[in-house]
């Protein structure tokens, strides 16, 4: 394939892998910018920032000739796994993620500094909902204690705030946006972790605010080819003429 | 971006392009693979075979070094709008649609031999369903008579499978299949010629089923890094080391 449109790469976990599942925010967005932009998914399920540094010259080359035009970075939810929990394999400590997080953008300036890199924060946690999602999978056996909570994820929420705010670059406070509306936590979030389509659409929302602002507005960029309607059937040729 | 998983192409007219709204086969078809190839869209909505053929090197460059693993060619839908009604300016003689689709397939394949190429006939037509649907945006203004028949786009459907025989490569007749159920009018189309949900759906399977007879099963492809629970935890770097 040769590169005729730009590129948005979703770099996360598994809120990025699961973002072409029906109604999600990866769909969603190579939708909005049909013809305009490519998405393209790099979201790597259970994985925390330390797992995803190790991921970083793979996908995003330092010789790389046409980098992306935009990329999101959208981890912490599996940073935020509690010590002596469940989870605690996937657990990185607060400043780590922070510093992590610095390592990913900064890679992505080396790669070209004319990339928007957007931080996207995790989302809230409904303890209540990963409990109950909990016994459902694993029965009598499910861990009484959750294996993340809401308070410590929003510690690494503004982590992840405060980095973009010291480099200058965007952020989408996830965690805050969602709860400021009520009922959040079966309303945006499926299994007190995951996305449902509500949820998913906030997200989509936000990062199209995000790239809109950047001058990234799907409306002001340009086709790949020409409209149907501007081609004449007489001389499709023309329409594909180069312009002078 | 670096290439790290196969890319599969879409290349089609809008019912391609829209393959990514919610339902859209595209994105099912990118959620069906996800972690193992990327889906690239190049669907252009209102264009015929001929205006298709202006685009060819321009998407599959023939000095192209990492060619797709599969491309879908879908077009047809436009090319057999009627002469002397409302959409004639889209309409392509029956036999050149054929030699515009072989001069696809040829180009492709003179990219790389490699490439598995799919065609997809044109969905069929459900006139009652167009002319409600023409009625909706154009009151009484809206022509009596409808601007495509299912016949005559079943004409096409047949060309397209005949070439498919001939060029020994694997052809969905969606004209076909849609037909076999009762209801495919309003089961499968929206408004007599674009998909619903379930018309998405039957495009989605058809597609992975020839993948997957192609040996580009989903479950087959490896993952394009490690799951993260081969990840251990005190050693990350373990599960990154090239394979010996």
């Amino acid at each position: 394939m040769e590169k005729v449109r730009p590129q948005f790469v979703l770099f996360g976990d598994s809120i990025t892998q699961q973002s072409f599942r029906p109604g999600g925010w990866g769909a969603a967005l190579a939708d909005t910018y049909s013809r305009k932009a490519d998405v393209i998914v790099r979201g790597y399920g259970g994985y925390n920032t330390r797992w995803a540094l190790f991921l970083l010259n793979h996908l995003f080359s330092l010789n790389c000739t046409a980098p992306p035009a935009a990329v999101t970075i959208f981890f912490g939810a599996n940073d935020a796994a509690l010590l002596g929990r469940t989870s605690e394999r996937q657990y990185v400590p607060l400043e780590e993620y922070k510093e992590n997080l610095r390592k990913i953008v900064k890679h992505l300036k080396e790669c070209s500094a004319m990339i928007l890199v957007v931080l996207i924060t995790p989302p809230p946690v409904d303890e209540q909902g990963r409990t109950e999602y909990a016994r459902s999978v694993y029965g009598e056996k499910a861990m009484e204690l959750p294996e993340r909570t809401n308070d410590n994820t929003g510690a690494y929420a503004r982590q992840c705030v405060e980095l973009a705010k010291e480099l200058h670059i965007p952020c989408i406070d996830l965690w805050s946006k969602m709860q400021e509306t009520t009922g959040w936590q079966k309303k945006f979030l499926s299994d007190g972790l995951h996305l449902t389509e509500e949820g998913n659409s906030v997200v989509h929302e936000e990062v199209v605010q995000v790239l809109t602002d950047a001058h990234l507005r799907a409306e002001a960029m340009p086709y790949d080819f020409p409209h149907h309607s501007e081609i004449d059937s007489d001389h499709p040729e023309k329409a594909f003429e180069p312009k002078s």
